[in-house]
């Protein structure tokens, strides 16, 4: 893979790179479109990266179908999918790791502990083998948006970092492979994530700038429906991802929210049009 | 420099790397002109980096000379000297290390807490700056060499790390930026750091396989010279750097001996030619 970048590359063209975990969904198809359209060379790679899953967590059951995902990127004109093994990436003696600060402190990095660092880790170690010149991101995985913006600054990455809008469910439930876990009923309590930050975003155009009042309202919304346990309601600073009290400059509202077994995220920056 | 660098890269042609923290001697020299043999554009970093010093460390007064160094690097055909300055390479918001395990973990990992940590983030980051295709270090910072090898190979870095034997004084003294800080008489006692190196190897070929035997003797010479004081001497494996009882595959000894102000290291891996 490494070889054939650099190839690509020598040759003048342009290589654009979409990291993924799998388990294609309309979204990941918007940043294969993206990459498409902003390169020669379209690389998608597919690793469930183990080292971002804690112990208690899906990593095992992760849904995966390499054909229909092969199938999919196909069909948007991906030239290369990258699947490395584990032995591949974490070899016997392997011992090194990429820790981004501040931005993966809050939100996901406090009950994801380790987390961020393989992400980053993963992320740091994908794009030393792809050699992208640029590579789409998702928004809706705000915090990790982040912190691989932030790492790719800091380690001097030399390339661009391309943030795409969360594709949603004709409902508004933002596209997740994880939704495939939910039931039925399930679903429908999932719905309150996006009717949380739909509140917000109402409280806030009406000129609401106390981050407790937006964010207890939406609480009690989630709360209110069956099956849902709210692991965090937050308003931050979308530099440094830092909880606001009183709202000034740019704030993200960021959710994280347990529905039955199945861990549900979603976020929007106060202000900005929620096409949902 | 990125793009100085990728330009080049982009031509068909070779990059060799040397970084340092500048006052050069004639083992940086060595390595330069090693780098200028392996490759079209030789560059030459001159950084002394704040992250890899501790608090109470030399940070500040650190031997520092850029004209001489210009002249000496000209003087072996080094094409580009690159000096960043602190803001271009730890701006506002700074916040990404990596860390890499074991390997930094004993010797001089623990008398110098995130000494490591500091090297290997700014040898990735002048790595991704300057885009080489080999780097070139000497082997008398032996446990940095194993550090950044480790690091190259888990973050799949593209490059090839070159270790260059340890260059040393007519005396035996290794060469070393520092040693400037020594008094003469000061000097006569860093040059127990080599007998205890030449010690360790003449019992070492004649049979004697017990680490603690021989880390006695060197300690015993090394202690026995005024203005010493002796951070560690071990016999480690060369690839994990693991402290050994018995010697059975590759060790090093390597010595870390305060000589007044001034800390010296060395090392040698036994069995091998000690040019000294």
């Amino acid at each position: 893979m490494q070889s054939h970048s650099e190839n690509i590359r020598l040759s003048g063209k342009k290589v654009s790179f979409v990291p993924t975990m799998g388990y294609f969904h309309e979204g990941h198809l918007s940043l294969m479109r993206e990459a498409r359209r902003l390169a020669d060379e379209v690389i998608v790679s597919i690793y469930v990266n183990p080292t971002q899953f804690g112990p208690k967590e899906d990593f095992s059951k992760y849904p995966r179908d390499f054909e229909r995902d092969a199938q999919m990127a196909g069909s948007v004109g991906v030239d290369v999918i990258f699947c490395p093994s584990n032995e591949d990436m974490y070899p016997a003696g392997y011992q090194t790791y990429v820790e981004v600060g501040q931005v993966t402190k809050n939100l996901c990095g406090v009950s994801r502990p380790g987390h961020f660092r393989g992400v980053a880790t993963v992320c740091c170690k994908l794009f030393n083998i792809v050699k992208p010149h640029c590579a789409v991101f998702g928004k809706k995985d705000f915090q990790q948006l982040a912190a691989i913006r932030r790492m790719v600054t800091d380690l001097n990455l030399d390339l661009e970092i391309v943030g795409m809008p969360t594709f949603r469910e004709p409902d508004g439930l933002a596209m997740s492979s994880r939704n495939v876990y939910l039931s039925p009923e399930e679903r429908v309590s999932g719905l309150t994530l996006v009717g949380a930050l739909k509140l917000a975003q109402k409280l806030y155009a009406a000129g609401e700038r106390k981050a407790d009042v937006i964010i207890g309202q939406a609480q009690r919304l989630i709360a209110g429906a069956p099956f849902t346990d709210i692991d965090y309601v937050k308003i931050c600073d979308t530099a440094t991802l830092e909880d606001v009290v009183d709202i000034q400059g740019e704030v993200v509202m960021a959710l994280a929210v347990k529905v039955g077994k199945t861990r549900l995220i979603d976020n929007s920056v106060l202000g900005e049009e929620l096409r949902a």
